[in-house]
C-alpha cells in the first residue's frame, strides 16, 4: 500500500512568512508550491524547491490567480485566455527552479478560488488544462472527483488525481461538506489519523450522515499553515506508516 | 557578411501597449521579451515569442528589476543573491513561452537600469551571470564590451556577445557617450543607417572627436519604443541588406 | 440650461500613456480620476488634479478595484469589508492631490467591473456607499438610474446624481443595451452629438426599438480612451453650447 | 518629564501578519502607521488607526517606497519629482483612515531604506520635505538629529522632531553605530530600559567607547517586529514611568 501527502508550501512574500515550509517537507511527499501570483517569491521558490528535491519530496506547481492581497482566495472573474496565460506563466517559472534543484515540476494543482472555481466554471477550467496541454502534456493533475476541472482534463488526455482532504467531512454522496456548515473541518487530530488511515487503507470513513462512505484518492491533502498544522500532519504521517502504508509522490 | 539586429519588445502591460511588436519582429532578428517584472504580461509574452517563432526571429530574455512603476528604469539596491532569484524566474517564465510556441529562450539581455548597473556593479553583475548559470549555462549573454557583466560573464564560461546601439555616439575608447551629453543620440535615419552598415561590414565610424574608431558588433540594438522607431529599425535593415549583409541572429 | 460632461481620465501607469488627458480637460466639467488601484500613479494623479484645478474641472474619485493587470475590468469577488476600506483608501489618495491642487475631490464614481457590478451586487454596492458616508457624506455619487449603487447610497442619505452615457443605445425601459448585442454603441458622432443635446434640453430620444424616450440625466459621460474620443467629446460640448446650454461642473 | 515613544504598527500584508500592532498599541505614545506602499493594507490600515484613536496613540505616516517584495529595505533610486508624488500619495491614504477614525495624521516619519537614504541624499530628502509641505505644512517630522531630512524640513519651516532608538549604539559625536559593527545592537531588556530612561530624564548614556553622551530626543523609537519586541516596549515604558517620565505624544 502506498499513499501521496501533498501540502501548499512556499506561501510566504517578501519579508513575510507563511507556515513552516521545512517541518512539513519532512512529512508530505509532494509540495504544491506557490508560483508568485497568489504568494510565494523567487527566492522563497528557490529555497522551497532546493529543500524538496534534497527530501524526494515531488514539487508540482501550486498555480493561483494574479492576487497576493488576497492570497488567491478570491474569485477573479479573468478571460479564460488569459488565465491560460498566468498559468503557463506560472508553471514556467516555478519549473526554472525546480530544474536550478535538479529536479523539475511534476504535477498541477490549482489554488484557493482557482481550485473552487475550476470545481464548475467550464471556461477557466479549460483555461487552466489548456495551460497544462501547453506547457507539457505528460503533467499530472491532482484534483477532486467531479470537479469540471478533472473532467476537462481527462478529456484533454491529461493524467488525472484525486485527492482527499485529511480534515474535511465529507457528504453521503463523497463530496466535501461546505465550510458554512458546522463540523465541516475535523480539528482532532487522532480522527483525522484515522480517517487517513482508513482512506490509504480501502477502508470507509464515516459520512456527515453516519454512513459509510469509500474514498479511495491517490493523494491526501494535509494542510500546512494553520495551527497546529505540522503536528496534525506528523500524526498523520505516522498513522500511515504504522498501518504499513508507505509514503511516496503519486508522480512516480 | 552576416548581422543581428535586437529591438526590446513585449513592452506593454495589460490595457496599455508600448511600441508596435508586429512591424519591429519583421525587421528584426533577435528580440529582448519583457518577462513580465519591468513590462510585458503573460498574454503579451506568449503573443510576441509566438509571432518571433513564425519570423525565425531568436527570443531573448530581457530581465529587469521588479518595478513596472518605474519601467524598469531605476536602479533597485535589491540584494543580489535575491537578483539571482528573480532573474532565474523571468527567464524560466519567458522560455515556457518560447517552449509553447516550439522554441526556447535563445540569450539573456538585462534591461533598462539593471543592464546599466551590471555595467560597473560586480555584486549585481555576478548575480545575473549566476542566474543564467543556474538556468542554463549554453545561453549567450548579450551586452557591451568592457562591461563588468560580460567579464563576469566570460570568466564563468558563459558565451558574450557585443552589441552596439545603431543610434548613440561612441567615444574615442569606443565607449558610449553619455546621455546627458548634447550629440549622444542620433537621430537622423540615413546616418544611423549608414553606422550601422559600417559597423557590419568592418569599417570604421566616426567617433565623436572626428576620429576613426573600428566597432565590431556581433549584433546591433535598435530602438523599438521611440517615435518614428520602426522607421529607421526598417531604414537600418534595408542598408544592411543593400551592403550585402545578411541578417541573421547571433545565437544561430 | 446647464449639464455636466464627465469622463475618464488618468488613466495612464508610469511609463505607458493612456487618452489625452489636457485635451480631454478642456471639454468635460467632471473628471473621473484614477486613483492607482486600476490605473493612474501619484503622478499622474497629481498632473491631472492641477490641470483639472486650473480649467476648472471637478475633480472625481474614480475608484476601482485593486487590479491594474485587468486595468479594473473584471469583477473581483473581493469581501465587502474589504472593498469599503480600498475605497476609503482611494479617495483619500486622491483627495490629497485635489488639495494639493487648491481643491477637493467633490464626488466618487466607481470604475469599470466595479461600477458594473455594484448595479446589482448589494454587498459590494454597499460597501462602495459605506466607504462615501466614511470619508465624506457630503460627496455626490454618480451612477445610473436604477442601479443599487444609487439606489442603497440613496437609502445612506448620499446626493445621488444621474449619468448617462452619450454613445450607447438605450432600451424602452431606459436601460442601456448590452454591449454583446449589434449597435449598442454608437459611433457617428453627429448622432452622439444630437443626441446628447436632446437629453440637455429634455427632449426625447429615440431607443433601440425606435421608440420616443426621455433621459434626464444631470451628467452625460464621454469617453477618453478610444480612437477619436476627444474629437466626439468636442463634438458633443460644441452642439451643446450651439443649443444655449451652459456646460458646468453638476457638483457646483 | 515627558517622553513619547513611536514605533513600526501596520506592518502586516493580505493574509500576512507582521507583529503585535494591538499589543504595541498598549504601550507607544505615537504609532508610525505604514501606508500599503512597502507594507500594510487598506483594512490593516483602518484597524489600526481605529485601535490607535481608542488608546489616544498619536497616528503618524510611516512612508516609504513602492516596494513591497523588498519591504522598502533597498535603496530605490527614483526620480525626486515622483517620490514626491508617492509620499503625498501615502499621506493622504492614510490621513483618511485618521479622519475615519475620528483623528487625523500628527506627523510623518520615513520608513527602512527611504528614512535612510534621507539622512544623506539631498534630492531624496527635499521630495520627502516637500510632500509634507504640499500636504500639510503644520505635520511635524520625526527622525535623526544631523540628517539631510530634518535640516531641509527645517529650511522649509516644518517642525522637525528629534527620535533616539531605544536600542541602538551611539557613537561619541551621537551618531549610531552601523549595524554591521558588533554590538551596535542592545538587546538585554533592562540595559534598554536604562538608558531610555536615562534619555529623557537628562542623564547621559554610555556611547560606543565608553563615554558620556547626552541624547536628548523627543520621541524614543522601539521596535515591533523583532521577536521579544513587545515584551522589551513594555519593559521600556514602565521604567520609564517608575522614572516618574509621563508617557506622551510628543505631537499633542
Amino acid at each position: 500500500m502506498e499513499m501521496d501527502l501533498n501540502a501548499d508550501l512556499g506561501e510566504g512574500f517578501g519579508s513575510w512568512p507563511m507556515g513552516d515550509d521545512s517541518a512539513l517537507l519532512e512529512v508530505v511527499t509532494s509540495a504544491n508550491v506557490a508560483c508568485g501570483f497568489h504568494a510565494g517569491d523567487p527566492s522563497i521558490m528557490r529555497r522551497v524547491t532546493g529543500e524538496a528535491v534534497e527530501r524526494g519530496v515531488a514539487i508540482g506547481a501550486h498555480v493561483g490567480y494574479a492576487d497576493k492581497p488576497g492570497f488567491g482566495r478570491r474569485f477573479v472573474d479573468v478571460e479564460p485566455a488569459a488565465l491560460r496565460d498566468e498559468v503557463v506563466y506560472q508553471i514556467g517559472a516555478l519549473d526554472a527552479f525546480a530544474r536550478v534543484a535538479g529536479d523539475r515540476v511534476r504535477y498541477v494543482k490549482p489554488h484557493g478560488a482557482l481550485y473552487n472555481t475550476i470545481g464548475h466554471h467550464k471556461e477557466q477550467a479549460a483555461a487552466v488544462v489548456g495551460a497544462v496541454v501547453d506547457y507539457d502534456r505528460s503533467l499530472p493533475v491532482l484534483g477532486l472527483p467531479g470537479s469540471a476541472w478533472l473532467r476537462l482534463a481527462a478529456e484533454a488526455g491529461l493524467t488525472v488525481v484525486h485527492e482527499a482532504f485529511a480534515d474535511r467531512a465529507y457528504t453521503p454522496a463523497g463530496t466535501l461538506v461546505s465550510r458554512r456548515e458546522s463540523g465541516s473541518v475535523l480539528h482532532d487530530a487522532d480522527e483525522i489519523a484515522a480517517r487517513c488511515t482508513a482512506m490509504a487503507t480501502g477502508q470507509p470513513i464515516r459520512d456527515s450522515l453516519g454512513g459509510k462512505l469509500t474514498v479511495e484518492p491517490a493523494s491526501i491533502c494535509v494542510h500546512g499553515d494553520t495551527p497546529g498544522a505540522v503536528g496534525i500532519a506528523r500524526r498523520v504521517r505516522s498513522a500511515l506508516e504504522g498501518a504499513g502504508v508507505t509514503l511516496s509522490p503519486f508522480s512516480r
